[in-house]
């Protein structure tokens, strides 16, 4: 691994962030990133976070259009309420703050015992928990479906909302309205190394793929012998389109766990959308790349959101951030 | 790997850029990217290309402000100069040409001969050839020394250039100084698996570093036993600066060869700013990412690139392609 030692793996790359994102204000200490200019006034402000190793998520989300802040844990450990309580009293303006939970019982335990205590010191505090993995419940690490890839559409969403002005209670029904009606499904070519044990996470012989697999490696549906790109992408959408019906257009991100070339991510999206075109489900947005990762690992993950005119509207307002940058 | 069969990897690419990108034509038959508003009337375009396995590049850097067409060839095989002849001609405004050549012996044969050619029909066409890695020279692959991360530079500021209006001397002028005033160093920490063999090209037991490595996989200065970000970025940076001896601020590239995680990479960036503070030498812009990549190696690059004012100014300048994209 291309690391100092595993111990410093976070606050390395929270310095370098600092040294390549001068826009940004990065607390290594705290372990906080933020917007330079917050807070923003009269605006709401976005808050997430989670363990390290899913990169570009959340950090590289920070930034007019987006997040407010974003507070990295360790390797796959979620962060701890101080963190959160020092970004939301650095980013509130007085407009209230939403906080974005991916469904860790981790996260979630820790959110919410922040959001308690920056309630004591007179922020307002709204949550969206996302959960829109459909591989399986009460997997490891969680109560409920996971939350993977869907967290970049609430993020982007309800961060374009609350960059026009919208009150925190409108934000936070955007945000959950955009959680609800998404749902992802991943694979894993290839299990993920993180710093600490120096070496893979779970064993995934070559040849192999986990249907269903977790951000962090978790257990999926089942274990089965490789299959084509095509075939994948039937099985991934099989599993989302049974759970979600869309009615109209939808927005798409195909992801890469990590390692997947992005040649190959962008075949894979050409097979996602012969099947939704064979399902006359039409797509009215596509994002292609590596934004919710799990380290080294191979492998990819869909994700539908049902999109009305006005969800569109919001997903191609400007935002600039490192990992997520258009209109300005 | 997540593909069909290993014989239809770039063609599949090339339908899921066209289904993700609606804002690309994207020949899927004649293998070429193009700005779907091609030709741009007053302005010189730009057409780069060269083996795939290494995106964003070059088709993931079509789009206003950086390129007009891309070809891609095979995974780690030059295009045709067919391709490189249909891109010229498809986007000829009558201002003539650019090819951004990566000096791989197959590459500059073919962007030679699809030169001449195109001028045969009447296209004025420039070159400038990217020979930016210090690692070695007459490498496999290459004779003299190998184009890796400064065709971003390149294709980035000329691109600028060109949107701006400028005249084709002048744009290879400033091409061919990015090129000129750019050096690159890398190192892998595994090997890339293609598709063809689909496992390793080359052998590089777990521990231990090829220095200098070429984004192939070439052979680099040596092969060394694993060491830490800091004595990766302190070796790399020695190797650039034993080369390149920068009398101001530096445009810097923190290049990921495809599998090392962002997490990892920010650190090797924090490591690459300690070492230019050190030499007292400023870094004016960080570009952190996996933008010019080895299918799934692991590791990483720097490149470095002399930026005056001028420089910096067309650097900043709106870019919009799905690789890179600011300001627009």
């Amino acid at each position: 691994m291309l690391i100092n030692v595993p111990e410093s793996v976070v606050p390395d790359a929270l310095r370098g962030m600092a040294a390549a994102h001068p826009e940004l204000t990065v607390d290594v200490e705290r372990r906080v990133v933020l917007r330079r200019d917050a807070p923003v006034a009269g605006k709401v402000a976005l808050v997430s976070g989670g363990g390290s190793g899913h990169e570009p998520l959340h950090g590289g989300f920070v930034g007019p259009g987006m997040l407010d802040a974003a507070c990295p844990g360790e390797i796959f450990t979620s962060p701890v309420p101080d963190q959160m309580v020092s970004a939301a009293a650095a980013v509130d303006s007085g407009e209230g703050v939403l906080f974005v939970v991916k469904n860790y019982t981790g996260d979630v335990l820790n959110f919410d015992m922040a959001a308690e205590l920056a309630e004591d010191e007179g922020v307002r505090v709204a949550k969206v928990l996302v959960e829109d993995d459909v591989a399986v419940t009460d997997s490891t690490f969680t109560a409920g479906r996971r939350g993977t890839g869907a967290t970049l559409f609430v993020e982007k969403i309800a961060g374009a909302l609350a960059a026009e002005g919208a009150p925190l209670e409108r934000v936070e029904a955007v945000a959950r309205q955009v959680a609800g009606d998404s749902r992802s499904f991943g694979v894993a070519l290839s299990p993920c190394s993180t710093p600490d044990k120096g070496g893979p996470t779970f064993e995934l012989p070559p040849g192999e793929l986990e249907m269903g697999v977790g951000i962090h490696g978790e257990p999926g549906r089942e274990r089965r012998a490789m299959m084509t790109s095509g075939e994948i992408a039937d099985a991934a959408l099989d599993a989302i389109l049974d759970d979600l019906r869309p009615d109209g257009p939808v927005l798409a991100l195909v992801n890469g766990m990590g390692s997947t070339p992005l040649v190959e991510l962008y075949g894979f999206c050409a097979e996602v959308h012969r099947v939704l075109g064979e399902r006359r489900i039409p797509v009215a947005r596509t994002l292609v790349g590596n934004y919710v990762t799990s380290l080294d690992m191979a492998g990819a993950s869909v994700t539908l959101c049902r999109a009305d005119e006005e969800l569109l509207r919001l997903w191609d307002a400007p935002v600039r951030t490192p990992g997520l940058r258009w209109g300005a």
